[in-house]
């Protein structure tokens, strides 16, 4: 049975570490270990979420409901905008990027990223021939360099994935940026392509701004949403997508119709009504980060990104630790960090924490300065 | 912006119906409402699935493992297969199929499925261009129509879908079949083609057979399976398929990492540790099937076809009634039944029933007779 050459030349499947395993490697107890890896919401989902699901227990032998509709609704209403605006995704964002790459994408296309951003894009992409064309942030400044951005486009692109705040770097695009790259992937505009500009608001929450606006002037963008952030749910597996009706209407065509599970649906109906847990998940959020920030900022042999986001990317080029020589110290004392060696335009020497409880925080902080002699 | 071809070219998505819509169009109570139309598990779930949720509950603000390893374990030994030869869908079958697409078809080539079949195959392949080959099963002998699925394969064929027990004619395909399909697509057996037999055993529960012994013989067959049916899990969304070490692997390269819920994990690995609830569930649902073959079967307006699935096909032909209208005649009765006019290669005089508790089968059958004057 011949595979693809796309599917050949990507590399096996290589799970991530379980708790279990990391429990057992360091000896630490399961159920103490601090994760700052993977940003998430460490207050738990909404407490009313509980009851929501408890209630359809009974009725999980029976398929999803195809009609999403009141959950579009209240997406929608969060958002500003319009229902048929709207798009829900049963694999969290990530089937909305696979949405993407299935309505838009023919063998040969580009898209661009600038480097460091999340790797996911990529991971979903490739697969379908598309080709990586690759911008830079600028670490100095932690600002996108637009430049490279302007300078990639051309009539081959297709899609640009711009994540704002940026996962791992923090910090955000400007309006005015997104403007100029908006413009030179608009024909209408004067642009040299039709390309779609993906704005990636995974963390939009913490950042307190939206990009929402800009779906009045231009009709190239899509912006990308999810509940496993701020809105606690990581687990349940659900996103959503924001763009002109026409494109959601184009997407509903080819999008999977029973991925969202009925606990999901009734777990993520149920947050979005609760509006008391969201405003509250913010504040706590938002104050937690800027107590590590402060924290980590203190210390001499490391650099702390300001980050709009729930977390941060750390420098430890002067700590004499590669970024798994760190990660490693800190599992041994129960607390797995995101090294971020995988990431794609940064070097080994960074890692990326994310927020915990104030309590959690505190136990990091004195870890880290154990392990730095801070 | 422009979409792919593929994509403009399918037909606008439109939603199911809601229980909700149906309740209010026909004046019923939506809790009143008995499902035909699915073909679930009409018992619930595992009864230990409820315990193991509500404990797993407090974490579904963390994303679910990538690792999924105890699972593929409870799936290998139940197929008697081992673990490296089973992959696990986070969206049930379907995202397996897709996964599929992605793994192996280029745009143009072709799939064979012998109508009627599960249209969702389809649905699934066409977005990446892939080009339907349609066989055939004879309606009147209840059989696949071997010559036309040996005649249907050419050099490019890439993959064929065969469905046993065949969703919606209830039937079985032999092993003879299977081996001269499989002997037929692959070249090493002096075949003309390299394609995949794709061997879906969603229903083989109820059937008490399987294929997995030919995966011995042959390199080209990727069954699936899935939780939706007699395991009581369709709103979980979980799905497994099995298929040779070095096919399973090449799928986990772009396979979703994250699309099984924690919810969906837990629930799944509890089940599949009840085997007094699978075996019950089996029990159960061949005594429905049997009690409503037999009472449908003394009908003189219809014909009923022999079913070793949790569903049967109705002909009905002879009633007076078009599959719409008849349908709607059980809808103004508080019952789903499902109407078979979608399905390609049968015309709109069939409808597909699945099995409930025996007390709702009795409540079906009295409304059958009212419907029909039998």
């Amino acid at each position: 049975m011949q595979v693809r050459r796309e599917v050949e030349e990507l590399d096996p499947y290589v799970p991530g570490r379980s708790k279990e395993e990391i429990a057992q490697e360091f000896g630490v107890k399961k159920e103490d270990i601090i994760k700052l890896g993977s940003n998430e919401n460490p207050w738990g989902p909404s407490p009313k979420v509980k009851e929501a699901i408890e209630e359809e227990l009974k009725n999980i032998n029976r398929y999803p409901e195809s009609d999403v509709e009141a959950l579009k609704k209240e997406f929608a209403k969060y958002s500003n905008v319009s229902p048929e605006q709207i798009i829900v995704g049963g694999d969290g964002a990530d089937e909305l990027i696979d949405t993407l790459a299935k309505t838009f994408i023919e063998k040969g296309d580009e898209f661009i990223v600038p480097l460091p951003s999340y790797m996911y894009y990529e991971f979903l992409f490739k697969p379908y021939g598309a080709i990586p064309h690759y911008a830079r942030w600028n670490l100095e400044t932690n600002t996108l360099d637009l430049d490279s951005v302007l300078d990639a486009i051309n009539e081959k692109t297709k899609m640009l994935f711009l994540c704002s705040p940026n996962n791992p770097t923090g910090a955000l695009i400007s309006q005015d940026e997104f403007r100029a790259i908006l413009n030179k992937t608009s024909k209408s505009k004067g642009g040299v392509c039709d390309a779609l500009v993906v704005i990636d608001e995974a963390y939009f929450e913490y950042s307190e701004t939206t990009n929402v606006n800009l779906l009045d002037e231009y009709d190239n963008i899509f912006i990308i949403r999810t509940m496993s952030k701020v809105l606690g749910l990581a687990g349940m597996r659900i996103g959503y997508g924001i763009s002109s009706k026409e494109i959601i209407e184009y997407m509903h065509r080819i999008k999977p119709v029973f991925s969202l599970t009925k606990l999901s649906y009734v777990a993520a109906l149920t947050t979005m009504q609760d509006k008391e847990y969201i405003e509250e998940s913010i504040k706590k959020g938002i104050e937690s980060r800027e107590y590590l920030y402060n924290e980590i900022n203190k210390m001499k042999s490391v650099k702390v990104y300001k980050s709009y986001s729930n977390f941060m990317l750390i420098d430890i080029h002067d700590t004499g630790f590669t970024a798994a020589e760190l990660t490693k110290e800190f599992m041994k004392r129960g607390m797995i960090v995101r090294d971020c060696t995988s990431f794609k335009g940064i070097d080994e020497y960074y890692i990326r924490i994310s927020i915990c409880t104030l309590e959690e925080d505190a136990k990091f902080i004195e870890a880290m300065k154990d392990i730095l002699n801070e």
